[in-house]
């Protein structure tokens, strides 16, 4: 086999075999196939498209390219949730205790990342001690005894995509659905899960802007996983403005703890809901979606949800008294309100605007080496469809720098807009795909 | 400017500003953009396509990556001649003494290539002592003086398009007109002539396969030469069958001389009037075709083209003996007639699998490094149209090894195809574009 006949055969319409799939993959992975003819291709997969089964192949392909996790050692139906990203995303933090507290196993490997604000494992070490550089045997107890477990990224997942995305990312061919589908589903498939819940955010703060695009997407994602066997759903949540009200790695927290004491964002508190009950169905936990909200409700009433984080701090050598006070978290030097210039209707908040004013405060991370001041970011007092008087507080900027919060503040007032007539807010959840 | 938006902006279907075809020649030819984000501009130019504008404009980025030949030293109107390529090709060697002995000036560097037969560099080293490796000087002393030079690719012209095509042969990106013509039209504008005549071959044995596709190629290249201010004409000839009757490097060197005295055969003397009639014309030797077809067959009848060729073997070291007595030229060991395996008229010649034999009995070179057996290859006797009884010689084969020998013969007589009804010949000028 050629790879020139690869290539070939996909820039003049016609679908590659199971096997012309696989030997590219396996070829770019071991360096065989250089990076010219992969990303020749992968401009005729631009142009021309995969259908269900070669998008499928190339999934497989580059999910068996490295470690496929195997967590069959843990008993029961392990369910893996993934966001498609955005600003103000603590969604896991709240999630995974209130589903582990409902009896569902979540076993998730998680990486760092770049971004608005650090990853789940950069937002979890603000609790003193806490570590996800544990071994295998301990992860694997605690999601047997907490119901839940997050650890570092030491096997190599997906290798193929990893290095096919850098390619793409520098060669102007991310943007075909197909391709953005079995990048995620690769490393989805290989973290091990038996069932997987995909929150697909849509909106200005979205890697998907379109509604539109996050369908396209979320249904590509649902037919792969299920192709493979794996129960797959995924919820189509806004992102057109930040969710809740917290952006910043402390702030989430807290945000995501206030949220397990029942005092959560509506917004944010809905969309935890919504994914949890799908978790709880997609793993067999709940045998509807009805009796799984119950569920989740009391969970969160009865103060389970917020014990099984602290359970779960605490079995990664985490100080668990920061669960139940949060005000021992981080803080910031200044914390400055932010007047409304006008009086109206908010019409709208500029969503990656406000994730680039966390990146000006030092809360993101650009290149892997940055360090994230944990303390810092925004709190929206105001979202879109509330009434604001001239002078009213819209937002608090937690600094520790007046500088980067004078360039804070100055855009983030821009990226609110206003109306005399009033506007609707949003409604957190789109749609629901794969049930 | 980054290379991304370059891609990114082609991709959407947008035209590529100069200043961006710039950047791009420059930076792949300068090694600062790496080749996986040319092969993914080069298939988004496969899909996309480019406009006038973007083709010239590569053009000349390519061919002002390297050296701009200065013929401006050797005064009058210099015309250079191209050909797409084929099987029996020998034109160079006939038509450039013809149009020489009617005063039109050609100053030709040529390099050697791959192919069924050598190029015109091999061919001429059939001369013993006949050399291309002439200083500067004496080349421009050459054209002066005998009318005409050749000599070999000392300067590295448009060394971008040798670096973007060896890419575009391996990533599937070969196949687009305005890539194609700008490819061969950046050698030809570095070369420095100031008229241009292209013979662009169609059918079996050309490079385009198809009349349609051949005329495209033609009209875009003489769209470029045109807008370039190099006056360009383009005649479409046949390679649906061999030119002439003779394949092999030493064999067609005696066709061609045969075909100086008067005796050549028909299409390949009517291709060589055709070509030459342009030459003169575009050049302004000419006031019309008729008058220079006329003084191209003088120059034949006259014996003055014969003696052009001499006198341009001798000026650069060959012995013009061999020119006026022909057999002198090395000879096969074995000449082996091949026998009409039945009787009626021949309905076609595979082209390409003629050269294929040429190549079976080491008259090519398939690799730099391969050395050429000048005495070997194919005459055929019978070409389309013709008819033939059993037993008669449809071709004699010239070679030094009775193994290839006998795999030629296999293969040449799969090539021909009978018919019991009258077939017509080709009709070896098909049309012309830029006149």
């Amino acid at each position: 086999m050629r790879m020139y006949d690869v290539i070939k055969k996909k820039r003049d319409g016609n679908s590659l075999s199971t096997e012309e799939i696989d030997f590219f993959v396996r070829g770019f992975n071991d360096g065989s196939i250089p990076d010219y003819q992969a990303s020749a291709l992968m401009m005729a997969i631009f142009f021309r498209g995969m259908n269900e089964k070669e998008t499928l192949d190339l999934t497989m392909a580059m999910a068996h390219s490295g470690d496929m996790l195997d967590l069959s050692r843990i008993p029961g139906v392990k369910v893996d949730k993934h966001s498609t990203g955005g600003v103000g995303d603590k969604t896991s933090l709240s999630l995974i205790p209130m589903v582990a507290a409902c009896g569902c196993k979540v076993a998730k490997m998680s990486g760092r990342g770049l971004g608005h604000t650090g990853g789940t494992i950069d937002k979890l070490e603000s609790f003193p001690g806490f570590s996800t550089s544990i071994p295998v045997e301990q992860f694997e107890k605690n999601v047997n005894t907490v119901g839940f477990s997050i650890m570092g990224q030491t096997k190599e997942l997906a290798p193929a995509d990893k290095k096919l995305y850098a390619l793409r990312d520098i060669t102007a061919t991310v943007d075909n659905m197909s391709l953005i589908a079995s990048s995620i589903m690769s490393k989805k498939l290989a973290a091990g899960a038996d069932a997987i819940v995909l929150d697909v955010k849509t909106g200005s703060g979205a890697f998907m802007k379109k509604y539109e695009d996050s369908v396209s997407l979320a249904e590509e994602m649902v037919k792969i996983g299920n192709n493979a066997g794996r129960k797959t759903i995924a919820v189509i949540s806004d992102m057109d403005e930040p969710l809740g009200y917290a952006v910043g790695n402390a702030l989430e927290v807290k945000e995501a703890i206030e949220t397990l004491k029942g005092n959560g964002p509506e917004d944010f508190y809905t969309l935890c809901l919504e994914l949890g009950a799908k978790m709880l169905v997609a793993g067999g936990y709940a045998p509807d979606d009805a009796n799984a909200k119950e569920r989740l409700k009391e969970a969160v009433s009865s103060g389970k949800a917020l014990d099984k984080l602290a359970e779960f701090v605490k079995a990664q050598g985490g100080d668990p008294d920061y669960v139940y006070d949060p005000g021992k978290l981080s803080k910031a030097d200044l914390v400055i309100p932010v007047a409304a210039p006008e009086t109206g209707y908010i019409s709208g908040i500029t969503c990656d605007e406000v994730g680039i004013c966390s990146m000006i405060l030092g809360g993101g991370r650009e290149t892997k080496e940055d360090i994230i001041d944990m303390a810092v970011g925004i709190v929206l007092c105001k979202k879109k469809g509330d009434h604001v008087e001239k002078g009213e507080t819209l937002a608090y900027v937690h600094a520790n720098d007046q500088k980067k919060a004078d360039e804070c503040i100055r855009r983030l007032l821009k990226a609110y807009s206003f109306s005399k007539d009033k506007c609707e807010g949003k409604k957190i959840i789109k749609t629901v795909i794969g049930l």
